[in-house]
């Protein structure tokens, strides 16, 4: 079962080369002496998807390094002018989707923005990319339990990482709004994606249909 | 400075075709009736690396749909009979590091028990990997935060983190032990990569080793 010893208290341990991907992980951190800032309350969603608190100026080097080449603004405010500044030197492209941060928001808000959230999120040319409100917390966290629902996860799951990121001040409409989430309004998005990716000629749309 | 213009309330939305990267988010999850379950406390770390409590046989699909590759379990007691079969069954390569669970256990393990978890999480022969332990909170929560430090994280970051998955059982100790190991301990192996990769030739050995 276990195919690698643990190693003992002892033992003499030789660390060997280590295979890496350039661009990846140590290789695209390592080498400054100053410490990087994440923005506060940032989290990795997927390969190439990240969310976070709103950044502030000295957590642009963390975000260069991330190599973020587009953000999912979830405020409607306009975006500050460091900010603003820092996203047009970096060529990174701004989606906004003004959503409301009142308390009981996503309660009104149309599913049709947060679809149109999640068809950028998804396109991997605007990868990698940032999701991000005020706190990461509330509208962040609902368009990514939407995210989660596409990709199929149960429910108990989705809501165990909204209360992770939005603790102490989980919103239980928020988490309505996530089990509410029409997720078949995607599937001809969906669809697109298998059709183009796996192969399925005219042969087969049915089987892509029932797995639909 | 907005690239994309915001999706408006009662505009049409047409959802156009979305790039999808083979393997990935949604070509990798969707096209099951059933939910995927994720172990409890999951989490990601970075690209290919993931974390979470123990994973029970109900979170078996979710493992698949990662293609994990590898597991590093940071417990000392033997693998259950079910998981064995799983990690078998997977040609999951297994990794175990014996750490016990008590309260104050990170104190007084040696830092080189971390480095050689370390070492195995970096090496991407093993990605997609897991780690996990029982509850997925203290120590996974302490490896996770070491390799948050190479990967030049500042400690509130870190600490942030380590809180989110550890909640409401955070150990202050786990958190000393975090900003006690040193990372440059690793840097050999550090640099064992860099040489690799980016092609730093007899002409930039001081160069690299100021980086470091």
């Amino acid at each position: 079962m276990i195919l690698e010893a643990a190693v003992q208290e002892g033992d003499e341990v030789v660390l060997g080369p280590i295979l890496q991907r350039e661009g990846d992980i140590l290789t695209r951190s390592i080498g400054g002496d100053v410490p990087l800032f994440p923005p506060s309350n940032f989290g990795v969603v997927d390969r190439g998807i990240y969310r976070s608190g709103f950044p502030s100026e000295e957590n642009f080097p963390f975000l260069k390094v991330l190599n973020v080449r587009s953000i999912v603004y979830l405020c409607p405010e306009p975006y500050p002018k460091v900010n603003a500044e820092f996203v047009r030197s970096q060529a990174i492209r701004l989606f906004q989707f003004g959503i409301e941060g009142s308390r009981e928001s996503f309660v009104t808000v149309s599913n049709r923005t947060i679809m149109e959230a999640l068809r950028v999120l998804l396109d991997i040319r605007n990868h990698p990319i940032l999701i991000h409100c005020k706190r990461g917390k509330h509208r962040t966290g609902c368009l990514v339990g939407c995210f989660r629902k596409l990709q199929n996860w149960c429910l108990s799951s989705m809501h165990e990482e909204y209360i992770k990121f939005a603790s102490p001040k989980i919103r239980p409409s928020d988490m309505r709004f996530i089990e509410m989430f029409d997720v078949s309004q995607m599937m001809h998005c969906v669809l697109g994606i298998i059709y183009r990716y796996h192969g399925f000629g005219h042969q087969a749309p049915r089987l892509v249909y029932q797995k639909a």
